[in-house]
Protein backbone atom coordinates (compact mmCIF):
# COMPACT_ATOMS: atom_id res chain seq x y z
CA UNK A 1 0.00 0.00 0.00
CA UNK A 2 3.03 2.25 0.59
CA UNK A 3 4.13 1.87 -3.10
CA UNK A 4 1.01 2.51 -4.26
CA UNK A 5 1.08 6.17 -2.29
CA UNK A 6 4.16 6.64 -4.23
CA UNK A 7 2.74 5.88 -7.59
CA UNK A 8 0.05 8.11 -6.60
CA UNK A 9 3.05 10.60 -5.94
CA UNK A 10 4.95 9.92 -9.51
CA UNK A 11 1.70 10.59 -11.22
CA UNK A 12 0.50 13.52 -9.60
CA UNK A 13 -2.62 12.10 -8.61
CA UNK A 14 -4.18 15.09 -8.08
CA UNK A 15 -2.93 17.09 -10.96
CA UNK A 16 -4.74 14.11 -12.93
CA UNK A 17 -7.91 14.27 -11.30
CA UNK A 18 -8.12 18.44 -12.36
CA UNK A 19 -7.92 17.17 -15.65
CA UNK A 20 -10.47 14.07 -15.38
CA UNK A 21 -13.01 16.66 -13.66
CA UNK A 22 -12.68 18.68 -16.96
CA UNK A 23 -13.68 15.68 -19.39
CA UNK A 24 -16.39 15.46 -17.29
CA UNK A 25 -17.10 19.47 -17.12
CA UNK A 26 -16.52 18.90 -21.30
CA UNK A 27 -19.06 15.68 -21.43
CA UNK A 28 -21.93 16.86 -19.19
CA UNK A 29 -21.86 20.43 -21.04
CA UNK A 30 -21.62 18.74 -24.37
CA UNK A 31 -24.76 15.86 -23.22
CA UNK A 32 -27.12 18.81 -21.95
CA UNK A 33 -26.60 17.08 -18.28
CA UNK A 34 -27.98 13.75 -19.91
CA UNK A 35 -27.32 11.60 -16.78
CA UNK A 36 -27.71 8.36 -19.48
CA UNK A 37 -24.73 8.97 -21.35
CA UNK A 38 -22.31 9.52 -17.92
CA UNK A 39 -21.09 6.03 -18.22
CA UNK A 40 -19.17 7.39 -21.87
CA UNK A 41 -18.32 10.43 -19.79
CA UNK A 42 -16.73 8.33 -16.62
CA UNK A 43 -14.66 6.32 -19.26
CA UNK A 44 -13.58 9.15 -20.80
CA UNK A 45 -12.43 11.21 -17.53
CA UNK A 46 -10.76 7.52 -16.74
CA UNK A 47 -8.53 7.61 -19.93
CA UNK A 48 -7.98 11.22 -19.63
CA UNK A 49 -6.51 10.22 -15.33
CA UNK A 50 -4.40 7.68 -17.12
CA UNK A 51 -2.74 9.25 -19.90
CA UNK A 52 -1.89 12.78 -17.74
CA UNK A 53 -0.11 10.37 -15.72
CA UNK A 54 1.81 8.97 -18.17
CA UNK A 55 2.82 12.32 -18.89
CA UNK A 56 3.21 13.46 -15.41
CA UNK A 57 5.30 10.11 -14.50
CA UNK A 58 7.73 10.54 -18.10
CA UNK A 59 8.37 14.30 -16.66
CA UNK A 60 9.77 12.81 -13.65
CA UNK A 61 11.68 9.96 -15.50
CA UNK A 62 13.42 12.71 -17.82
CA UNK A 63 13.91 15.12 -15.10
CA UNK A 64 15.92 12.27 -12.66
CA UNK A 65 19.27 13.96 -12.98
CA UNK A 66 18.26 17.50 -11.94
CA UNK A 67 15.50 16.16 -9.79
CA UNK A 68 18.15 14.62 -7.38
CA UNK A 69 19.03 18.26 -6.80
CA UNK A 70 15.79 20.17 -6.42
CA UNK A 71 13.46 17.74 -5.27
CA UNK A 72 15.57 14.66 -3.96
CA UNK A 73 11.81 13.92 -2.29
CA UNK A 74 9.94 12.96 -5.51
CA UNK A 75 9.64 9.40 -5.71
CA UNK A 76 12.53 8.79 -8.58
CA UNK A 77 15.81 10.44 -7.17
CA UNK A 78 14.38 9.32 -3.77
CA UNK A 79 14.49 5.60 -4.58
CA UNK A 80 10.85 4.81 -3.90
CA UNK A 81 10.37 3.72 -7.43
CA UNK A 82 13.07 2.14 -9.60
CA UNK A 83 13.78 4.34 -12.98
CA UNK A 84 12.90 0.88 -14.81
CA UNK A 85 9.25 0.18 -13.06
CA UNK A 86 8.41 3.59 -13.23
CA UNK A 87 9.32 3.74 -17.08
CA UNK A 88 7.10 0.10 -17.38
CA UNK A 89 4.39 2.08 -15.47
CA UNK A 90 4.42 5.14 -17.43
CA UNK A 91 4.59 2.60 -20.58
CA UNK A 92 1.32 0.53 -19.05
CA UNK A 93 -0.41 4.15 -18.63
CA UNK A 94 -0.59 5.23 -21.75
CA UNK A 95 -1.37 1.63 -23.58
CA UNK A 96 -4.61 1.08 -21.26
CA UNK A 97 -5.77 4.65 -21.65
CA UNK A 98 -4.87 4.12 -25.63
CA UNK A 99 -6.48 1.11 -25.85
CA UNK A 100 -10.05 2.21 -23.66
CA UNK A 101 -10.23 5.31 -25.93
CA UNK A 102 -11.35 2.96 -29.02
CA UNK A 103 -14.02 3.17 -27.52
CA UNK A 104 -14.84 6.44 -29.72
CA UNK A 105 -12.70 7.25 -32.79
CA UNK A 106 -12.33 11.13 -32.40
CA UNK A 107 -11.33 10.08 -28.52
CA UNK A 108 -8.87 7.31 -30.04
CA UNK A 109 -7.40 10.60 -32.49
CA UNK A 110 -7.34 12.90 -29.17
CA UNK A 111 -5.43 10.44 -26.89
CA UNK A 112 -2.91 9.68 -29.82
CA UNK A 113 -1.64 13.10 -30.35
CA UNK A 114 -1.90 14.17 -26.67
CA UNK A 115 0.20 10.98 -25.80
CA UNK A 116 2.33 12.13 -28.46
CA UNK A 117 2.53 15.81 -27.08
CA UNK A 118 3.00 14.65 -23.55
CA UNK A 119 5.89 12.53 -24.91
CA UNK A 120 7.50 15.15 -26.46
CA UNK A 121 6.74 17.64 -23.72
CA UNK A 122 8.73 16.13 -21.68
CA UNK A 123 11.56 15.01 -23.75
CA UNK A 124 12.34 18.16 -25.37
CA UNK A 125 9.91 20.88 -24.68
CA UNK A 126 10.36 21.37 -21.14
CA UNK A 127 12.65 23.18 -21.60
CA UNK A 128 12.00 25.52 -24.23
CA UNK A 129 8.90 27.10 -23.33
CA UNK A 130 8.18 28.87 -26.14
CA UNK A 131 6.80 25.74 -27.65
CA UNK A 132 5.98 24.06 -24.22
CA UNK A 133 3.27 26.70 -23.41
CA UNK A 134 1.76 26.28 -26.81
CA UNK A 135 1.26 22.39 -25.81
CA UNK A 136 0.24 23.00 -22.20
CA UNK A 137 -2.43 25.40 -23.39
CA UNK A 138 -3.69 22.87 -26.02
CA UNK A 139 -2.97 19.77 -23.99
CA UNK A 140 -5.41 21.89 -21.16
CA UNK A 141 -8.02 22.78 -23.84
CA UNK A 142 -8.02 19.40 -25.35
CA UNK A 143 -9.85 17.65 -21.93
CA UNK A 144 -13.00 19.30 -22.41
CA UNK A 145 -13.23 18.64 -26.14
CA UNK A 146 -12.56 14.88 -24.66
CA UNK A 147 -15.52 14.91 -22.65
CA UNK A 148 -17.71 16.49 -25.80
CA UNK A 149 -16.23 13.59 -28.11
CA UNK A 150 -16.99 10.71 -25.98
CA UNK A 151 -20.70 11.86 -26.05
CA UNK A 152 -20.39 12.45 -29.76
CA UNK A 153 -20.67 16.33 -29.79
CA UNK A 154 -18.04 18.19 -29.88
CA UNK A 155 -19.74 21.59 -30.62
CA UNK A 156 -19.51 23.52 -27.63
CA UNK A 157 -16.73 21.53 -26.11
CA UNK A 158 -14.82 23.14 -29.04
CA UNK A 159 -15.46 26.51 -27.85
CA UNK A 160 -14.57 25.85 -24.13
CA UNK A 161 -11.45 24.13 -25.92
CA UNK A 162 -10.52 27.09 -27.53
CA UNK A 163 -11.09 29.64 -24.65
CA UNK A 164 -9.39 27.72 -21.89
CA UNK A 165 -6.26 27.11 -24.94
CA UNK A 166 -5.76 30.93 -25.41
CA UNK A 167 -6.56 31.06 -21.37
CA UNK A 168 -3.73 29.04 -20.91
CA UNK A 169 -1.50 30.25 -23.23
CA UNK A 170 -1.44 33.95 -21.97
CA UNK A 171 -1.30 32.60 -18.15
CA UNK A 172 1.80 30.48 -19.04
CA UNK A 173 3.55 33.40 -20.28
CA UNK A 174 2.37 35.40 -17.74
CA UNK A 175 3.83 32.34 -15.19
CA UNK A 176 7.43 32.62 -16.98
CA UNK A 177 7.29 36.38 -16.65
CA UNK A 178 7.22 35.22 -12.84
CA UNK A 179 9.84 32.74 -13.29
CA UNK A 180 12.37 34.51 -15.07
CA UNK A 181 15.11 34.40 -12.81
CA UNK A 182 15.06 30.46 -12.22
CA UNK A 183 14.48 29.63 -15.89
CA UNK A 184 17.68 32.09 -17.23
CA UNK A 185 19.85 30.00 -14.14
CA UNK A 186 18.55 26.81 -15.65
CA UNK A 187 18.86 27.71 -19.64
CA UNK A 188 15.42 27.15 -20.26
CA UNK A 189 13.97 29.62 -23.07
CA UNK A 190 10.38 31.16 -22.60
CA UNK A 191 9.00 34.01 -24.09
CA UNK A 192 9.67 36.81 -21.03
CA UNK A 193 13.49 35.87 -21.43
CA UNK A 194 13.41 36.49 -25.23
CA UNK A 195 11.53 39.46 -25.26
CA UNK A 196 10.94 40.82 -22.01
CA UNK A 197 8.37 42.86 -20.76
CA UNK A 198 6.37 42.76 -24.10
CA UNK A 199 6.25 39.36 -23.82
CA UNK A 200 3.68 40.52 -21.79
CA UNK A 201 1.55 41.82 -24.64
CA UNK A 202 1.90 38.42 -26.52
CA UNK A 203 -0.35 37.00 -23.10
CA UNK A 204 -3.02 39.91 -23.41
CA UNK A 205 -3.46 39.26 -26.84
CA UNK A 206 -3.82 35.71 -26.55
CA UNK A 207 -6.44 36.65 -23.67
CA UNK A 208 -8.29 38.60 -25.79
CA UNK A 209 -8.68 35.68 -28.34
CA UNK A 210 -10.11 33.84 -25.79
CA UNK A 211 -12.50 37.38 -24.52
CA UNK A 212 -13.38 37.65 -28.29
CA UNK A 213 -14.57 33.83 -28.65
CA UNK A 214 -16.17 33.74 -25.22
CA UNK A 215 -19.89 34.90 -27.02
CA UNK A 216 -19.73 32.38 -29.53
CA UNK A 217 -22.20 29.72 -27.37
CA UNK A 218 -24.86 32.47 -26.78
CA UNK A 219 -24.60 34.03 -30.62
CA UNK A 220 -24.99 30.02 -31.68
CA UNK A 221 -27.57 30.22 -29.45
CA UNK A 222 -26.49 27.52 -27.16
CA UNK A 223 -26.60 29.06 -24.23
CA UNK A 224 -28.91 31.98 -23.27
CA UNK A 225 -28.44 35.42 -21.68
CA UNK A 226 -27.82 34.39 -18.47
CA UNK A 227 -24.28 32.69 -19.77
CA UNK A 228 -24.09 36.18 -21.65
CA UNK A 229 -23.91 38.17 -18.31
CA UNK A 230 -21.57 35.55 -16.56
CA UNK A 231 -19.13 35.82 -19.35
CA UNK A 232 -19.56 39.26 -20.00
CA UNK A 233 -18.10 39.43 -16.08
CA UNK A 234 -15.31 37.31 -16.82
CA UNK A 235 -14.18 39.25 -19.88
CA UNK A 236 -14.18 42.29 -17.79
CA UNK A 237 -11.94 40.32 -15.38
CA UNK A 238 -9.84 39.12 -17.82
CA UNK A 239 -9.30 42.71 -19.32
CA UNK A 240 -8.73 44.09 -15.55
CA UNK A 241 -6.28 41.35 -15.00
CA UNK A 242 -4.18 41.39 -17.77
CA UNK A 243 -4.26 45.65 -17.81
CA UNK A 244 -3.30 45.88 -14.49
CA UNK A 245 -0.05 43.88 -14.74
CA UNK A 246 0.38 45.62 -17.92
CA UNK A 247 0.65 49.32 -16.26
CA UNK A 248 2.76 47.81 -13.56
CA UNK A 249 5.08 44.41 -15.12
CA UNK A 250 6.90 42.60 -12.03
CA UNK A 251 7.39 39.02 -10.99
CA UNK A 252 4.68 39.71 -8.00
CA UNK A 253 2.23 41.44 -9.86
CA UNK A 254 2.55 38.49 -13.13
CA UNK A 255 1.97 36.22 -10.07
CA UNK A 256 -1.36 37.79 -8.71
CA UNK A 257 -2.53 38.15 -12.62
CA UNK A 258 -1.66 34.62 -13.22
CA UNK A 259 -3.74 33.65 -9.90
CA UNK A 260 -6.83 35.77 -10.99
CA UNK A 261 -6.73 34.88 -14.61
CA UNK A 262 -6.69 30.65 -12.69
CA UNK A 263 -9.86 32.29 -10.66
CA UNK A 264 -11.80 33.64 -13.66
CA UNK A 265 -11.03 30.33 -15.87
CA UNK A 266 -12.42 28.65 -13.68
CA UNK A 267 -15.67 30.98 -13.07
CA UNK A 268 -15.97 30.67 -17.07
CA UNK A 269 -16.22 26.78 -16.84
CA UNK A 270 -18.73 27.34 -13.98
CA UNK A 271 -20.72 29.99 -17.09
CA UNK A 272 -20.46 27.33 -19.48
CA UNK A 273 -22.28 24.83 -17.00
CA UNK A 274 -24.82 27.45 -15.99
CA UNK A 275 -24.96 28.03 -19.16
CA UNK A 276 -25.96 24.28 -20.40
CA UNK A 277 -28.40 23.81 -17.57
CA UNK A 278 -30.36 26.87 -17.56
CA UNK A 279 -30.41 26.06 -21.89
CA UNK B 1 -1.09 12.43 -72.64
CA UNK B 2 -4.65 13.15 -72.62
CA UNK B 3 -4.75 10.70 -69.48
CA UNK B 4 -2.69 13.29 -67.95
CA UNK B 5 -4.57 16.29 -68.52
CA UNK B 6 -7.70 14.15 -67.05
CA UNK B 7 -5.25 13.25 -64.15
CA UNK B 8 -4.49 16.87 -63.56
CA UNK B 9 -8.17 17.38 -63.87
CA UNK B 10 -9.41 15.07 -60.97
CA UNK B 11 -7.21 16.34 -58.50
CA UNK B 12 -7.52 19.88 -59.41
CA UNK B 13 -4.09 21.05 -60.21
CA UNK B 14 -4.69 24.50 -59.63
CA UNK B 15 -5.85 24.27 -56.49
CA UNK B 16 -2.69 21.77 -55.50
CA UNK B 17 -0.27 24.95 -56.79
CA UNK B 18 -2.20 27.19 -54.40
CA UNK B 19 -1.76 25.68 -51.73
CA UNK B 20 1.80 24.62 -52.84
CA UNK B 21 2.66 28.02 -53.33
CA UNK B 22 1.19 29.00 -49.51
CA UNK B 23 4.04 26.35 -48.16
CA UNK B 24 6.93 28.15 -50.29
CA UNK B 25 5.82 31.34 -48.64
CA UNK B 26 5.79 30.00 -44.86
CA UNK B 27 8.98 28.17 -45.48
CA UNK B 28 10.84 31.71 -47.11
CA UNK B 29 9.05 33.35 -44.58
CA UNK B 30 10.42 31.25 -41.72
CA UNK B 31 14.06 30.83 -43.80
CA UNK B 32 13.78 34.73 -43.89
CA UNK B 33 14.73 34.06 -47.92
CA UNK B 34 17.40 32.32 -46.89
CA UNK B 35 18.16 30.28 -50.36
CA UNK B 36 19.88 27.58 -49.01
CA UNK B 37 16.91 25.90 -47.41
CA UNK B 38 15.03 26.41 -50.78
CA UNK B 39 15.47 22.55 -50.83
CA UNK B 40 13.74 21.75 -47.71
CA UNK B 41 10.97 24.12 -49.08
CA UNK B 42 10.53 22.84 -52.39
CA UNK B 43 10.49 19.36 -51.09
CA UNK B 44 8.16 20.59 -48.31
CA UNK B 45 5.73 22.22 -51.15
CA UNK B 46 5.67 18.93 -53.76
CA UNK B 47 4.67 17.35 -50.58
CA UNK B 48 1.77 19.19 -50.05
CA UNK B 49 1.06 19.33 -53.67
CA UNK B 50 0.92 15.36 -53.54
CA UNK B 51 -1.26 15.15 -50.53
CA UNK B 52 -3.81 18.14 -51.70
CA UNK B 53 -4.22 16.76 -54.69
CA UNK B 54 -5.02 13.08 -52.90
CA UNK B 55 -7.53 14.96 -51.15
CA UNK B 56 -9.50 16.60 -53.94
CA UNK B 57 -9.53 13.29 -56.04
CA UNK B 58 -10.91 11.24 -52.74
CA UNK B 59 -13.63 14.12 -53.15
CA UNK B 60 -14.64 13.15 -56.84
CA UNK B 61 -14.29 9.60 -55.97
CA UNK B 62 -16.67 9.90 -53.31
CA UNK B 63 -18.78 12.92 -55.14
CA UNK B 64 -19.65 10.21 -58.30
CA UNK B 65 -23.22 9.83 -58.01
CA UNK B 66 -23.91 12.88 -57.33
CA UNK B 67 -21.46 14.32 -60.18
CA UNK B 68 -23.48 11.77 -62.65
CA UNK B 69 -26.28 14.61 -62.72
CA UNK B 70 -24.36 17.99 -61.19
CA UNK B 71 -20.85 17.66 -63.22
CA UNK B 72 -21.26 15.05 -65.73
CA UNK B 73 -17.92 16.98 -67.35
CA UNK B 74 -15.69 15.80 -64.47
CA UNK B 75 -13.26 12.67 -64.80
CA UNK B 76 -14.73 10.33 -63.05
CA UNK B 77 -18.56 10.70 -64.21
CA UNK B 78 -17.73 11.03 -67.95
CA UNK B 79 -15.56 7.87 -67.16
CA UNK B 80 -12.42 9.44 -68.71
CA UNK B 81 -10.84 7.89 -65.62
CA UNK B 82 -12.21 4.25 -64.26
CA UNK B 83 -13.09 4.72 -60.39
CA UNK B 84 -10.62 2.06 -59.72
CA UNK B 85 -7.55 3.64 -61.36
CA UNK B 86 -8.36 6.86 -59.52
CA UNK B 87 -8.74 5.17 -56.42
CA UNK B 88 -5.00 3.61 -56.85
CA UNK B 89 -4.14 6.69 -58.38
CA UNK B 90 -5.30 8.50 -54.80
CA UNK B 91 -3.54 6.29 -52.63
CA UNK B 92 -0.36 6.78 -54.61
CA UNK B 93 -0.69 10.09 -54.43
CA UNK B 94 -1.08 10.07 -50.49
CA UNK B 95 1.36 7.62 -49.56
CA UNK B 96 4.59 8.78 -51.46
CA UNK B 97 3.60 12.07 -49.73
CA UNK B 98 3.81 10.62 -46.35
CA UNK B 99 7.07 8.91 -47.64
CA UNK B 100 8.68 12.18 -48.82
CA UNK B 101 7.39 14.31 -45.87
CA UNK B 102 9.15 11.61 -43.73
CA UNK B 103 12.80 14.04 -44.26
CA UNK B 104 11.50 16.50 -41.25
CA UNK B 105 9.40 15.27 -37.81
CA UNK B 106 7.15 17.30 -37.89
CA UNK B 107 6.67 17.45 -41.77
CA UNK B 108 5.42 13.67 -40.97
CA UNK B 109 3.15 14.43 -37.94
CA UNK B 110 1.39 17.12 -39.72
CA UNK B 111 1.53 15.20 -43.39
CA UNK B 112 -0.69 12.29 -41.21
CA UNK B 113 -3.01 14.26 -39.70
CA UNK B 114 -3.93 16.47 -42.94
CA UNK B 115 -4.14 12.84 -44.63
CA UNK B 116 -6.53 11.91 -42.27
CA UNK B 117 -8.29 15.23 -42.38
CA UNK B 118 -8.79 15.37 -45.98
CA UNK B 119 -9.95 11.72 -45.99
CA UNK B 120 -12.18 12.58 -43.21
CA UNK B 121 -13.94 15.39 -44.86
CA UNK B 122 -14.32 13.76 -48.11
CA UNK B 123 -16.18 10.92 -46.32
CA UNK B 124 -18.43 12.52 -43.87
CA UNK B 125 -17.99 16.11 -43.13
CA UNK B 126 -18.45 18.01 -46.62
CA UNK B 127 -22.02 17.51 -45.70
CA UNK B 128 -21.59 18.71 -42.35
CA UNK B 129 -20.19 22.04 -43.14
CA UNK B 130 -20.15 22.76 -39.22
CA UNK B 131 -17.52 20.35 -38.80
CA UNK B 132 -16.28 20.63 -42.05
CA UNK B 133 -15.43 24.88 -42.39
CA UNK B 134 -13.06 24.12 -39.02
CA UNK B 135 -11.35 21.25 -41.31
CA UNK B 136 -10.55 23.74 -44.24
CA UNK B 137 -9.43 26.00 -42.16
CA UNK B 138 -7.31 24.01 -40.18
CA UNK B 139 -5.87 22.45 -44.03
CA UNK B 140 -5.59 26.23 -45.40
CA UNK B 141 -3.65 27.43 -42.34
CA UNK B 142 -1.73 24.34 -42.32
CA UNK B 143 0.19 24.81 -45.80
CA UNK B 144 2.22 27.99 -43.70
CA UNK B 145 3.28 25.78 -40.83
CA UNK B 146 4.57 23.12 -42.97
CA UNK B 147 7.01 25.41 -44.80
CA UNK B 148 8.07 26.60 -41.65
CA UNK B 149 8.41 23.22 -40.29
CA UNK B 150 10.62 21.95 -43.30
CA UNK B 151 12.91 24.54 -42.42
CA UNK B 152 12.91 23.49 -38.52
CA UNK B 153 11.34 26.84 -37.40
CA UNK B 154 7.60 26.89 -36.54
CA UNK B 155 7.83 30.32 -34.89
CA UNK B 156 6.22 32.54 -37.61
CA UNK B 157 4.65 30.37 -39.25
CA UNK B 158 2.30 29.55 -36.49
CA UNK B 159 0.81 32.89 -36.50
CA UNK B 160 0.37 32.80 -39.81
CA UNK B 161 -1.39 29.73 -39.06
CA UNK B 162 -3.90 30.81 -36.64
CA UNK B 163 -4.57 33.96 -38.72
CA UNK B 164 -5.43 32.19 -41.63
CA UNK B 165 -7.60 29.76 -39.97
CA UNK B 166 -9.65 31.75 -38.52
CA UNK B 167 -9.92 34.14 -41.63
CA UNK B 168 -10.70 30.99 -43.63
CA UNK B 169 -13.31 30.19 -40.97
CA UNK B 170 -14.82 33.04 -40.77
CA UNK B 171 -14.90 33.06 -45.10
CA UNK B 172 -16.30 29.54 -45.45
CA UNK B 173 -18.98 30.09 -43.63
CA UNK B 174 -19.87 33.97 -45.36
CA UNK B 175 -19.68 31.58 -48.36
CA UNK B 176 -22.18 28.61 -46.71
CA UNK B 177 -24.32 32.36 -46.32
CA UNK B 178 -24.02 32.88 -50.24
CA UNK B 179 -24.86 28.82 -50.65
CA UNK B 180 -27.68 28.41 -48.21
CA UNK B 181 -30.15 27.63 -51.05
CA UNK B 182 -28.19 24.86 -52.88
CA UNK B 183 -27.22 23.27 -49.31
CA UNK B 184 -30.51 23.25 -48.41
CA UNK B 185 -32.05 21.37 -51.28
CA UNK B 186 -29.02 19.15 -50.79
CA UNK B 187 -29.69 18.49 -47.55
CA UNK B 188 -26.04 19.81 -46.75
CA UNK B 189 -26.19 21.15 -42.74
CA UNK B 190 -24.43 24.46 -41.86
CA UNK B 191 -24.08 27.46 -39.42
CA UNK B 192 -26.08 29.77 -41.67
CA UNK B 193 -28.60 27.53 -42.04
CA UNK B 194 -28.41 26.39 -38.56
CA UNK B 195 -28.64 29.83 -37.37
CA UNK B 196 -29.32 32.12 -40.22
CA UNK B 197 -28.32 35.62 -40.01
CA UNK B 198 -26.61 34.94 -36.69
CA UNK B 199 -24.42 33.05 -38.50
CA UNK B 200 -22.62 35.79 -39.89
CA UNK B 201 -21.70 37.07 -36.13
CA UNK B 202 -20.22 33.93 -35.59
CA UNK B 203 -18.07 34.33 -38.89
CA UNK B 204 -17.31 37.95 -37.48
CA UNK B 205 -16.16 36.83 -34.20
CA UNK B 206 -13.38 34.38 -36.09
CA UNK B 207 -12.53 37.34 -38.39
CA UNK B 208 -11.94 39.37 -34.97
CA UNK B 209 -9.72 36.62 -33.33
CA UNK B 210 -7.50 36.98 -36.60
CA UNK B 211 -7.53 40.77 -36.32
CA UNK B 212 -6.33 40.24 -32.70
CA UNK B 213 -3.74 38.16 -33.55
CA UNK B 214 -2.72 39.62 -36.64
CA UNK B 215 0.08 42.32 -34.65
CA UNK B 216 1.83 39.71 -32.77
CA UNK B 217 4.94 39.22 -35.24
CA UNK B 218 5.49 43.14 -34.82
CA UNK B 219 5.28 42.62 -30.88
CA UNK B 220 7.23 39.57 -31.16
CA UNK B 221 9.71 41.74 -32.98
CA UNK B 222 9.95 39.24 -35.79
CA UNK B 223 8.75 42.32 -37.95
CA UNK B 224 8.90 46.08 -37.78
CA UNK B 225 6.54 48.84 -38.37
CA UNK B 226 6.27 48.64 -42.16
CA UNK B 227 4.59 45.28 -41.78
CA UNK B 228 2.85 46.73 -38.68
CA UNK B 229 1.32 49.36 -40.65
CA UNK B 230 0.19 46.67 -43.62
CA UNK B 231 -1.39 44.59 -41.68
CA UNK B 232 -3.74 47.60 -39.60
CA UNK B 233 -4.79 48.40 -42.95
CA UNK B 234 -5.61 44.97 -44.07
CA UNK B 235 -7.33 44.77 -40.29
CA UNK B 236 -9.35 47.72 -41.17
CA UNK B 237 -10.67 46.45 -44.30
CA UNK B 238 -11.32 42.87 -42.86
CA UNK B 239 -13.27 44.73 -40.00
CA UNK B 240 -14.99 47.37 -42.64
CA UNK B 241 -16.02 44.03 -44.91
CA UNK B 242 -18.02 42.46 -41.73
CA UNK B 243 -19.52 45.06 -40.66
CA UNK B 244 -20.46 45.73 -43.84
CA UNK B 245 -21.93 42.10 -44.52
CA UNK B 246 -23.58 42.98 -40.74
CA UNK B 247 -25.47 45.74 -41.69
CA UNK B 248 -27.26 44.35 -44.61
CA UNK B 249 -27.27 40.64 -44.86
CA UNK B 250 -27.51 39.15 -48.44
CA UNK B 251 -26.94 36.67 -50.77
CA UNK B 252 -25.23 39.24 -53.02
CA UNK B 253 -23.32 41.42 -49.92
CA UNK B 254 -21.77 37.55 -49.09
CA UNK B 255 -20.79 37.11 -52.15
CA UNK B 256 -19.05 40.43 -52.28
CA UNK B 257 -17.72 40.32 -48.54
CA UNK B 258 -15.84 36.69 -49.29
CA UNK B 259 -14.57 38.14 -52.09
CA UNK B 260 -13.06 41.13 -50.32
CA UNK B 261 -11.62 38.69 -47.51
CA UNK B 262 -10.18 36.66 -49.60
CA UNK B 263 -8.31 39.95 -51.44
CA UNK B 264 -7.36 41.03 -47.81
CA UNK B 265 -6.04 37.46 -46.95
CA UNK B 266 -3.52 38.06 -49.51
CA UNK B 267 -2.61 41.35 -48.57
CA UNK B 268 -2.02 39.47 -45.34
CA UNK B 269 0.69 36.84 -47.21
CA UNK B 270 2.11 39.90 -48.98
CA UNK B 271 2.76 41.95 -45.31
CA UNK B 272 4.18 38.74 -43.77
CA UNK B 273 6.34 38.21 -46.95
CA UNK B 274 7.45 41.98 -46.55
CA UNK B 275 7.81 42.15 -42.89
CA UNK B 276 9.99 39.56 -43.47
CA UNK B 277 12.06 40.70 -46.04
CA UNK B 278 12.37 44.24 -44.73
CA UNK B 279 12.88 42.92 -41.22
Amino acid sequence: MKNLKYYLELIRAKNCLTASFGTIVGGLIASGFKLDLMYNILIASFIVYLICGFGNALNDIYDIEIDRINKPFRPLPSNKISLKNAKIFSWLLVTIGLLLSMFNNVCFVIAIINALALYLYAKKYKRNKIIGNLMVAYLTGSVFIFGGASVNNIGITLILFLCAMFATWSREIIKDFEDMEGDLKEGVMSLPIKYGKKSLYIAGIFLMVAVVLSPLPYVMEMFGEIYLVGILLCDILFIYSIVKLLRAPSKNSAKKSSKNIKYVMNFVCFCFIIGSILK
